[in-house]
């Protein structure tokens, strides 16, 4: 391993955003993974959690309190928010960070703490943050030390809605997004609704009305829209691992055609490696961009002239969370955006 | 059996709505069924296309046009659309038919021609059939010899929003139905986008801006609201054999609040066997519902003033087609109408 | 309701055998529900536990403690191994007993120690218990008051292999169980390794070499060969909800052929409503028996001459658990044996 | 690109095993794919037949007959046994082939016109092939212009017997196999059996007493033990996309002990990157495989001494078709052996 190569350390590594992640830096020339972190499995080899990286080669799982930051040139979190505020406010300036929970991503704090009901514990360092939705914000993130990785359903939501918003091709109310998830969106945890026999052959909402997600949308699609936005949001859970399909439903300014917003997206996206907008009645799956860093973008006229409906697809755990990390890793550091990240989709 | 029983004929034996009828006909103390069809099965035991029926004492397969339907009672017809207008416009006239196919259902053969791609070839019995959405249709369906037994997304729609437009509560535009299907839906044909390894794992929309069933639902809700309606409906493919799942979004008129609703929900369906609302805040699944004539409902407030949000999920085999035809028919004949529909969900 | 219908308490209804017993006790007419017990669910609504049971009238959740046993005919225990072997005891005499735990199924308490890690607390009680594999014990089942229901490996392994081994056409060594089942067979546990996300689209085995339900499986064969039994078992985890599969490789007895063994099984099975021997070369599925108490069984030569392979199915929580306890019930009861239990499989 | 870079061709590029091949190849630093063969889909864009390979910069479908196969260096062929032998015979000498179809793993044509019902059309060709087991047939790979990739099975099977039988550390007769595979194993064959609503939530076996993988087992077992094979199979369709599982009962020597079995494994494959043997007890999963080039090997005893049970796991379409076809060609060109194939599993 050359001396050059950037150290790397995660935080968070017995979740899934941790092990899909590590799946892409297994993939990574640029770097070596120096330190992997688990609370509850220290100590543990990380096949012991994670049978699948067993042949790779990584280092024992230690505790966030045993980790030396300063030989870190980068750390990725994945823990979930509200867990690791003070610990990134206090790290070393010369380590940067991409943060994958939602602690960095809401610029208000108040806002912050209405939506996730605790105080912002490191108010300052959120000044500080950039917001990763790399194709939009991509200057942003070169200059910045942190990095505020956005969330699967905000990611797939917003590439299709920013071009539109910002161009004025589309009215700013109604949108009416219609999200559906692969389990796999809600982590590792242990719970009940999230048994395999509760979850297959069946297709349920939730947070429905309400779900924290909603207000990132709404913030990201204002930094580009000519005011004010506040969108209809309502997730659903697919019985399926990975993938988030979202379904908008919006109205046209007038003396717009839904052709001009298939050319304005596909303007936009000509040179994205990782944004693709596909050709007029083409339909999406999620399993077209299953494992890897892909958004797939289409364009459809509704039955109801005025109205249009557009599709968008990623895999919640690559673009969505780990992929987009990497992503925005590659641009904070001046290395090629796609590097570790031109594995294709996995299909079937 | 006794001499009293009601002879039953079932054309298109051979498909999942057909298997699903027999099912449940198999638990009917007032029928027994004399005929089954299947034109490429013909002359086969039915377990040779259904194993699972072999235990249950069936006939064999016959060809359509080897039926004697002068010994029949009611006839259920289970075959696409398209192909057997003629066959059941000659039928005797004491034979009583559920048509589970869209042959019937779209009161206008001019909207049907153009719906399906074909002139209507049995237009005088057009005129005769009810539209077969048992709850609000039943004293129609009573008196007529032929119902048209509405599809499946279209049942899982209207159920929530005709007691809503029928007394005003909400405006009769924008309606926008995001509806997502299992693959039973597509029923037994043998395609590659069908298939076990396209499907799992993946999640896409079809018929996106113009799918046959959104002029059916025009046209139920047309019958209850007071001005033409004009929806818009986008279907999906969910990685799942059984269900209907759909999300509605609305507008409540000026002064309504979504309690309204729920209480106008509550009121029509309080003593219906197979229509439930749900107290607020609950969050049904497809999964409550699996192999049962069941339909629940749920009525939530967007996040935005003024709008709401329905949910509503059926088995699109059994209430969305089967078990609906049975509790027609049943209703035609003058029985209980819960008859042979009795059993539970199938959870997990 | 006639005064005539049995009482009926259920132990453990929040769990997946008792939520299934329930739908089949809603369809068995010479019943009614009286108690229903879940421990930390007491003084809930069963549709709070199982939404799918809500349409179904059903009694509040108490606690086993709270329940008047006097009142009752007879009590289906859906409790875990080792939970209830006292209550049980104490029941008082006139009210019989279906367990569908592990607990009475070993006749020798020693055996039940060495193999549940803890001894057996209901000693006497044990004297009393019969083994309810209905169709093989089920004259001592009609004369007990306590039926330990045997578990769904078993029931599956058993039902091929007891007629060959009590005519002696095969040897009792080598027989090797290779079975899988379907993810419910492990109960509604809330562990990580039975999470959507681990399930879907893997599989693996469990319990290799060692396996609790191989004792018991010696056990009742032993009851009907010439001597001693002690099969090879290797359970597998597959990615679905319900079913058990098992691949049973046995010697034939010298002179013995394959249609022999056809013809047995045949003959065993005649007039049993839930047990069916397929014709020569057919391939039973899960799916064939998914949610019906059958099981299907088939006979095929193995590559090599004197060699032999049995499959059988069935649906792990009907005949394997709920459905086999009310064929018992009705046994005991002297009603007629199908009772409740008469509804086929759902498919697809 | 650079000129040194190898020029291949993919014959068959519609199927499963050629997407996935192409997935792989798009890794590879040291080749480009000039030619895709679907003779179907002749004309059209790759996109078109696999919308998740549309990113990858891929030359447009032709049929096999307009290849100009002298500028190619390496060939694979990806179609189904029995349509390429003349094709293959027929090629330049300087091209070398990897063949994925069963063409070319029998020794012997009069076996493979048993097996395959249709007389072998490239006898001296196959005189050339090598059985691509790459693990322990390595230095003829290196040698021969002609490749004979082994099935997924027979793969995953032979991989912990090699190693046993070649020190004679198991019986050669009972082998008893009982192996597993997901839905992908039978290619993108458009067949009733293969649609979604068929396999989800059932588990069923084929092929048994008979399948065709049974003879290429023998054959390669044969080559390293000390007598002749014969082993039990039987194939198991699982409700998955992909892996493959086999549970393989054996008989130890006199004297032999499962510890030694371990040792054994593990000497044999120490330096392997592709092959794993687990610590004792350890329970492999087809899903800690799935998307890699791996195979992991557990032993454990049976509960009857002197028997042993083997588990081994492997992704069918990587190690079992398209990743092990690819190791091929490195070993056959000089080129580092995990070339292309260094991307981890997808989990979950």
């Amino acid at each position: 391993m050359a001396a050059s190569k950037l150290a790397v350390g995660v935080l968070g590594a017995s979740g899934y955003t941790g092990a899909e992640l590590l799946r892409f830096l297994g993939q990574h020339d640029g770097l070596r993974v120096e330190v992997l972190t688990g609370d509850r499995m220290a100590g543990k080899e990380i096949a012991e959690v994670f049978p699948h990286l067993g042949p790779q080669r990584l280092p024992r799982l230690v505790k966030i309190e045993d980790v030396d930051f300063a030989d870190l040139d980068i750390v990725f979190c994945c823990l979930p928010h509200g867990t690791t505020q003070e610990v990134l406010r206090d790290l070393p300036h010369n380590v940067k960070i991409v943060d994958l929970s939602a602690d960095f991503r809401l610029y208000d704090p108040k806002l912050y703490a209405e939506v996730y009901g605790h105080s912002h514990k490191a108010v300052d360092l959120q000044k500080e943050a950039v917001y990763g939705l790399t194709e939009h914000y991509r200057e942003k993130v070169k200059a910045t030390r942190l990095v505020a990785n956005p969330g699967c359903y905000t990611t797939t939501c917003e590439l299709p809605l920013i071009p539109l918003l910002a161009d004025e091709l589309i009215e700013r109310d109604p949108i009416v997004i219609d999200a559906k998830s692969g389990v796999s969106g809600a982590g590792r945890s242990v719970k009940e609704n999230l048994l395999f026999n509760e979850v297959l052959d069946g297709f349920s909402a939730y947070g429905v009305g309400n779900h924290r997600h909603a207000p990132e949308i709404d913030q990201c699609l204002g930094d580009f829209a000519s005011g004010e936005i506040k969108v209809t949001f309502t997730p659903h859970l697919v019985p399926m691992v990975r993938g988030i399909f979202a379904t908008i439903y919006v109205r046209l300014k007038p003396g717009v055609l839904v052709p001009d917003l298939q050319e304005r997206l596909e303007e936009s996206y000509r040179d994205e490696p990782f944004v693709h907008v596909l050709p007029p009645k083409s339909l999406p799956s999620t399993k077209h961009v299953r494992g890897s860093n892909h958004c797939l973008i289409s364009v459809h006229p509704d039955r109801i002239e005025g109205r249009a409906i557009l599709l968008a697809v990623t895999d919640n755990l690559v673009k969505g969370a780990s992929g987009q990390a990497l992503q925005n890793m590659n641009v904070m550091m001046g290395l090629p955006e796609t590097m570790g990240l031109t594995m294709g989709p996995m299909f079937p």
